[in-house]
């Protein structure tokens, strides 16, 4: 069965999106920790960032680098932090979490509650800026 | 002034040496979260991971997948997390982290503290396992 990052990249589920080509599909979190929190996947299902081919995983990193630097000019942070972590979803997924201090991205804090309108806003913004 | 892990992959100051490139540089954390954390660097001196130039950025993640394959042979855990965090010293880098929970991957947590012997053993078990 498809993952659920799959059913969002495929349009199965709905998702504020960010960016796609034909490898790679970013969108915000819905639970984020940071206004601003970003998902970059690639297309392909892996579970475990490093079994994906190098070319993958090196494309997936230069796709989440411009969705960073448009992050980083659409939400006040310091920088945006990388995450990876992958213990909940089996799909590859790299957090792009904008960050002001090591405690903003601890996964144990409480998530945010966003309107629909304050996520098209932000993804409005960053696609703006990529 | 060099950055202190300038320092390290230049060798004015001692580290746990895992691998080396022309172009990157991997170490044990001397402060780790996991036995095993590891941190990988560029040569050159950036300060935020997404002002590397791409190619250098695909690169350093490139060597980071190959690290991290040794550090899942060498220790006993579920994965590798990726972090980039980077407000403390400036000079990107990434950590490698064994993890197995989300909890592991808290910086405020206690490091652990590693006897020389131990850090030894550690960084051969990798260096063996690349």
């Amino acid at each position: 069965m498809a993952s659920v990052f799959t059913k969002i990249s495929t349009g199965l589920i709905p998702s504020y999106k960010i960016a796609e080509d034909d490898q790679y599909y970013a969108f915000l979190d819905i639970n984020p920790l940071k206004k601003g929190h970003t998902l970059v996947i690639p297309k392909i299902e892996v579970d475990y960032i490093f079994d994906l081919e190098p070319e993958i995983l090196a494309g997936m990193h230069l796709f989440a680098q411009k969705i960073a630097k448009a992050i980083d000019k659409s939400v006040a942070c310091t920088r945006v932090a990388v995450v990876v972590l992958g213990l909940e979803v089996p799909h590859a997924h790299i957090h792009l979490i904008p960050m002001d201090s090591e405690s903003d991205i601890r996964f144990s804090n409480q998530k945010l509650k966003l309107s629909e309108e304050e996520f098209k806003e932000i993804a409005e913004s960053i696609k703006q800026n990529l």
